[in-house]
C-alpha cells in the first residue's frame, strides 16, 4: 500500500511538472477539455521531434527502408478488407438510465481490484476466483463478461443504475467522404493499411526484391469509449510502423550478429504461464533455441531495445513480453510487445508481430489486385499441377442457372478433395459435391469434369509475402521517458525539492541555455556572440536574460531537462554547468559552441571535458 | 491555344514521371482511389521532410517560436466559436435524378470559359458579361449564383439532367467524439484554432511579454465537393501555420531591416482593380508608403520569399497578390497570397494575413477564459471610468424573478446609452429601458440604479493582441516546387528524351547515389566503404548495384533529382558527376564523402570544386 501511494505522488510531480512547463496541455482546456486529446506545448513538441528524427535516423536511413505518408481519411472498403469494420471494437455497457457508457473489462477490473484490495473477510476460494477473472479478463465472450457483471452485481460507478448487457462499439472515428453522404470512410485506427495497398508499387521501386522495409509516421485515431490513464490512453496518437515484407521460407536476417550479444530481459509465453519472472536473455540465444520464432523478429527485437535504451528508457525497466497463444491474432507467427515499466505498471509500448502473409492476402482477395512475390528459378523446374476440367456443356444442361457456381466450386477445390472425387467417379461413375454458395449437395458425374495430375515447367515461384511489424506508440514512449528521466533534489538551501529531467541530449527539448550573470550591455552581448556561434553549429538554445538570480534560472533550466547552461560572467570566459553533475567549467567564450556541440552530440562526454577545462566553484 | 496545348503537354510530362517514380500515388489505387486522397511515396515523402525541416529551420527556430502539436479531432464548440460550423462552406448543387454533386460556381465558371472559348458568335456585350461573371464568381450570393445556373440553362455535366437551386454544404469532416453520439465533432480544416486556444498558456510560457509567435505542423481536412486539379485541390493535407501575435499599437518588426530591400513581384489591389500586371517593389517601400499594411506583415513577405526562393521556387514565377476589399474577411487588417504560377495558373500557396483580434476575441466570449495581454504602465494613469451601481433591492421589489437579467442588462450598459439614462432619471426621475434577454422594455425608476464617472488609477493596459498569420499549404508547395525543377533533355544518342528535376540540396529527396561501375567484388566494396563515410557525415545516399547501363543509372537518378553521383571505376579515386552540368571530376575515394558534404550542404559550390579537381571526360 505504501508502495501504491509512493508511486502516486512520484507520477503527481512528474504530471505537475509537465504540465506546468506545457509539455503537454489537455486540449482545448478553455472550453474544459475532451477526455483523451492532448496537446503537445512547446518543450513537448520538441522532445517529439527529436524522437521522431532519432526514430527515422536509427530505423529508415540504418535500414533504407521506404518512407510513405498516406492520408488518415480512409474508405470502408480497405478497412472491411482488413477486419477493422467487423472486429476493431471494445465490449461497452449503458447506464439503462443515463446512457453512460462504460467499457465493460473496466468494470469488471475495478470490482475485482477494490474487493481483493479493500475486502478482508473474502474467503481463499473467492480470492483465488477473482484473481482468476483477473488474469482471464481479455478472453472472456461478451456473454462471459455480461454473466460477470450480472452475477457481481456490478452497476454504474457514478449512478449505482442498472447497467445493459455488454455490446461490442466500433472504436473507429467515422465519418464522411464526399457531398452524398454515401461513402463512408473512418479516420485511420492505424498507418500499417496505407503500406500494405500499396505493396505493388513499393517492391517495383525496391527492383521486385525482397526482402525491404516500408516506414510511415503519422496520426492514428480510436474513439476509445472512456480514456483512462491520461497521456497513456488518447483518442489521437502519433504512430511510427514498420513493415518489412520477407520470404516466408526464409526469414533470416543479414545483420542479425550485430544485435545477436545484446543480453535483453525477456519474458516468453512458458514463463508468463508458469509465473516466473523476466529474465536476460541474449537474443541471439533466444533465437537459436526457437524462444523467438525467426532472425528478422529476433533483429527488430534487439534495435527496439537499442532505440529505446538511447533515447533514456531505463533498461532494466524495459521488457519484451511475448503475446500468449491466444491473446495472439489466429494468422500471427509469434508476437512481442516491448513493455515500459512506469508508474501505471508494464506498458505496451511497442507491438513487434510477425504477422505471416495476412493483411496482404486480405487485400489481394478483396481489392483483385495480386499483392504477391516472384522468385526466379535458376532453372526451371518440373512440378506436379492438379487440373481441374469442368465440362460447361454438361454442367449446364444439369444444373442450368447454378452452372456458373458449380463450375467455380470444382475448380475451387484442393488437392485431397478433388482427388477423392477422381477416384469415386472412377469408381461409382458420379459422385456427391457440396457447393457451399448454392448451399446443398449436387451430384457430379463423371462426364461432367475431367480431374488429373500432370507436369508442368515452372520458371518462378510466386508467393505472398510474409509481414514483420514493428509499431510503436510514439506518445507513450514519450511519456515513460519522462517519468525514467524525472528525479527531484534538494535545493541548496535544502527548503525545496527540485525537479529534473535527465534527458539525454538526443531527446532534450533545447541543448543549452545562455545566461548573462547580471543584467548588462557587455555580458548581454556576450551572450548574442554565443549564440550566434551556436546557431552556425546548428545546437539549439534559449537566452535567459531576466534579472532571475542564477540559482532560479538553473532550476528552471533542469525542469525542462536542458543538458548545459552556458553562464555569461566576464567578457573573455564563460561558466558551463551540467545539469545533472551541476559540475562548472571554465571556457573561453570562442570555444564554447564547440565544446557545447561535441557534448551535445556524444563526441565528447562530460568527463572528457572536465579533464581539459578548468573546474569552477561557485 | 498552342500554349494551352504546351502547358498541358508539359504537365502531363510532370505529372508522369511523378506517378512513376512513387512522389506521389493516388491513395487506396488498388481499390480504385479515393478523389482527392494521395500519398507520397519514398522520394515524395523524402522532399516533403526536407520541405519542413527547412520550414522549421527558417521560421520556428530563426525566429524562437513555440512550435505546438494539437490533434485533428475537434469538438464542435471550438468551430463554432470560430465561425466554421456556420461558414466553412461552398456553394453546391444536386443532380435531381442522380443525385450527383457539383460545386456550383464551378459549373458557372466552366460554361463561360468554354463560351468564351468555343463560340466565335458571341456578340461583344455577351463577351463583357460572361467575362464579368468569371471576375465575380467568388462575390456572388447565393441566390445570383441560382440565377446564373438557371438563367444559362446550365445542366448536369455527365447526364444534363436539370440541377437544383445552390445550397451551402459545410465542407469539414463530421464525426462523434466518445461512444454517446452526443459530442460532435470535426477533422480540424486548419491547425490555427489549437493556437489561438491555448493563447492564455503560451503567453504565461514566454514571460507574458509580446511579441511573440507559435507555429505548427499538422493535417488539415476538407472535405471538397468535387476535388479537381489533381495534387492541388485534396482533401486532407500538410498545414504549416504560425500565428505571431502583436500589440495591435505596434506592428514595428526588430528584424524589419534585414529584409527590406528585397525586391519582391507585388501585386496591390489597386493595381488588380485597375487591370495592371504585377511589379518588382522593394519590400521597405511597400510598407513605408502604406501598400503593406505594418513593418510585421512586411517582414513575413519578405521571409516567405526567401523560404520559397531558396527551396527552388522561381522568384520571376512568385507574386505576392492583396487580397480585394470584398475578398478579404471583414475583420482582417490586411491580407496578401503567395502565389505561384504553374501550369494550373497562378496557385494560392501561401497565405499572409493580419487577422487583427479576431479570433482571441471570438475565444474569449464562447469560453469565458480572457485571452488578453497585459502592458505594465511606467507610472500608474488617471482614466475616467463609468461606474454603474444597480440598487438590487429596489429592482427585486420592482422586478421579482426578472431582477437578475434587469441587473445584467443595466451593467452591460455602454458608455452612451448609460449617460443617456443617467439625464433622463435626473429630469423626469425614470427612463425606458429595453432589456433584450427579456425581449420587453421595462420603466426604470431612479433609485434603482446610480451612474456616474469616476476617476481611476489604472496600472496597466489590457488589450486584446492583434495576430498575424502565414498559413503555409505545403502539398501546393511542394507540387509547384515539382514544376518549376522539372526540365527535359536529349539523351546521348538523341533518340529520347530524359526527365530531370533540378532540386537544390537542400530538396532533393537523396543527395548522392553511389554506382559501381561493373559489378565485381573491388568495386562494390569501395562503394561500402564510400557508403559508410558518406553515413558518418550524414548524407543521405543509394547505391545502385544493378548491371544496368551507367547512361541508364544517370537518367535514373537525374529522374529522381539527385544532385551528385559517385561511379566507383577504380579503387582509389571515383568519377564525381553533377546533375544538370553533367560535368564529371575525379575524386580520390577518401575525400569524395567530405567534398558530397561541402556541395550539398552549400559550403562549396560546383564551380569551386571544378576548380579544385581534374575533370574527367567519360
Amino acid at each position: 500500500m505504501d508502495a501504491v501511494l509512493k508511486r502516486e505522488a512520484f507520477r503527481q510531480a512528474v504530471v505537475n511538472t509537465l504540465e506546468r512547463r506545457l509539455f503537454y496541455i489537455p486540449s482545448f482546456k478553455i472550453y474544459g477539455g475532451v477526455a483523451g486529446l492532448y496537446d503537445y506545448g512547446p518543450p513537448g513538441c520538441a522532445v517529439k521531434a527529436n524522437v521522431l528524427a532519432f526514430w527515422r535516423q536509427h530505423f529508415v536511413r540504418e535500414e533504407n527502408m521506404l518512407e510513405v505518408d498516406c492520408p488518415c481519411v480512409t474508405p470502408e472498403t480497405v478497412l472491411k478488407a482488413s477486419g477493422h469494420v467487423d472486429k476493431f471494437t471494445d465490449l461497452m455497457v449503458k447506464d439503462e438510465k443515463t446512457g453512460n457508457c462504460f467499457r465493460a473489462d473496466h468494470l469488471v477490473k475495478d470490482f475485482c481490484k477494490e474487493k481483493l484490495e479493500k475486502d478482508p473477510k473474502l474467503s481463499a476460494e473467492k480470492v483465488a476466483e477473482l484473481k482468476h477473472v483477473l488474469a482471464v479478463l481479455d478472453d472472456l465472450s461478451v456473454d462471459e463478461l455480461g454473466a460477470k457483471i450480472k452475477g457481481y452485481g456490478i452497476t454504474a460507478p457514478d449512478t449505482k443504475n442498472t447497467l445493459s448487457d455488454p455490446y461490442p462499439f466500433n472504436l473507429m472515428f467515422q465519418t464522411s467522404i464526399g457531398p452524398s453522404g454515401l461513402s463512408p470512410g473512418f479516420m485511420r485506427p492505424e498507418t500499417a493499411q496505407g503500406i500494405f495497398v500499396n505493396f505493388k508499387d513499393l517492391y517495383y521501386y525496391n527492383g521486385n526484391k525482397l526482402p525491404f522495409a516500408a516506414a510511415q509516421i503519422g496520426q492514428a485515431f480510436r474513439n476509445e469509449i472512456s480514456p483512462r490513464q491520461g497521456l497513456l490512453r488518447v483518442r489521437e496518437f502519433t504512430l511510427a510502423e514498420i513493415e518489412h515484407f520477407v520470404d516466408p521460407e526464409d526469414k533470416s536476417h543479414p545483420k542479425f550478429s550485430e544485435v545477436s550479444k545484446l543480453d535483453i530481459l525477456m519474458f516468453p509465453r512458458e514463463d508468463q504461464v508458469s509465473g516466473k519472472q523476466a529474465k536476460r536473455i541474449p537474443i541471439g540465444e533466444a533465437v537459436s533455441k526457437g524462444t523467438v520464432n525467426n532472425e528478422t523478429l529476433g533483429y527488430f527485437i534487439g534495435r527496439v531495445y537499442l532505440f529505446l535504451t538511447q533515447l533514456g528508457i531505463d533498461k532494466d525497466r524495459l521488457r519484451f513480453r511475448q503475446h500468449l497463444a491466444k491473446e495472439m491474432a489466429h494468422y500471427a507467427a509469434d508476437c512481442w510487445d516491448a513493455e515500459i515499466e512506469c508508474s501505471h505498471g508494464w506498458i505496451e509500448c511497442v507491438g513487434i508481430a510477425d504477422r505471416s502473409a495476412y493483411d496482404l492476402r486480405a487485400h489481394t482477395e478483396k481489392s483483385g489486385t495480386a499483392l504477391v512475390a516472384h522468385e526466379k528459378y535458376a532453372e526451371p523446374i518440373e512440378v506436379e499441377k492438379l487440373v481441374i476440367t469442368p465440362v460447361k456443356k454438361e454442367l449446364g444442361l444439369a444444373f442450368k442457372g447454378n452452372q456458373k457456381m458449380v463450375v467455380e466450386a470444382l475448380e475451387a477445390m484442393e488437392e485431397k478433395e478433388a482427388m477423392e472425387m477422381k477416384a469415386a467417379l472412377e469408381s461409382k461413375g458420379e459422385a456427391e459435391f457440396n457447393v457451399c454458395t448454392l448451399k446443398k449437395v449436387v451430384t457430379i458425374k463423371k462426364n461432367m469434369v475431367s480431374i488429373s495430375k500432370e507436369m508442368k515447367k515452372e520458371h518462378q515461384r510466386v508467393f505472398t509475402p510474409s509481414v514483420i511489424e514493428p509499431s510503436f506508440g510514439i506518445g507513450r514512449i514519450i511519456y515513460c521517458l519522462y517519468e525514467h528521466s524525472f528525479y527531484t533534489r534538494a535545493s541548496k538551501d535544502g527548503d525545496e525539492q527540485l525537479n529534473v529531467f535527465r534527458f539525454p541530449s538526443l531527446v532534450a527539448p533545447i541543448k543549452c541555455t545562455v545566461f548573462p550573470l547580471v543584467q548588462n550591455q557587455q555580458f548581454e552581448e556576450v551572450a548574442k556572440k554565443i549564440a550566434k556561434a551556436l546557431t552556425a553549429v546548428g545546437i539549439s538554445y534559449k537566452i535567459d536574460i531576466t534579472g532571475t538570480s542564477i540559482g532560479k534560472r538553473y532550476a528552471r533550466t533542469d525542469e525542462l531537462g536542458v543538458p548545459l547552461a552556458v553562464t555569461v560572467d566576464s567578457a573573455t570566459s564563460v561558466t558551463v554547468r551540467e545539469r545533472d553533475s551541476k559540475q562548472q567549467i571554465r571556457v573561453n567564450v570562442d570555444d564554447v559552441a564547440a565544446l557545447v556541440k561535441d557534448v551535445t552530440d556524444g563526441v565528447s562526454t562530460w568527463a572528457d571535458v572536465l579533464w581539459k577545462y578548468p573546474t569552477h566553484s561557485s
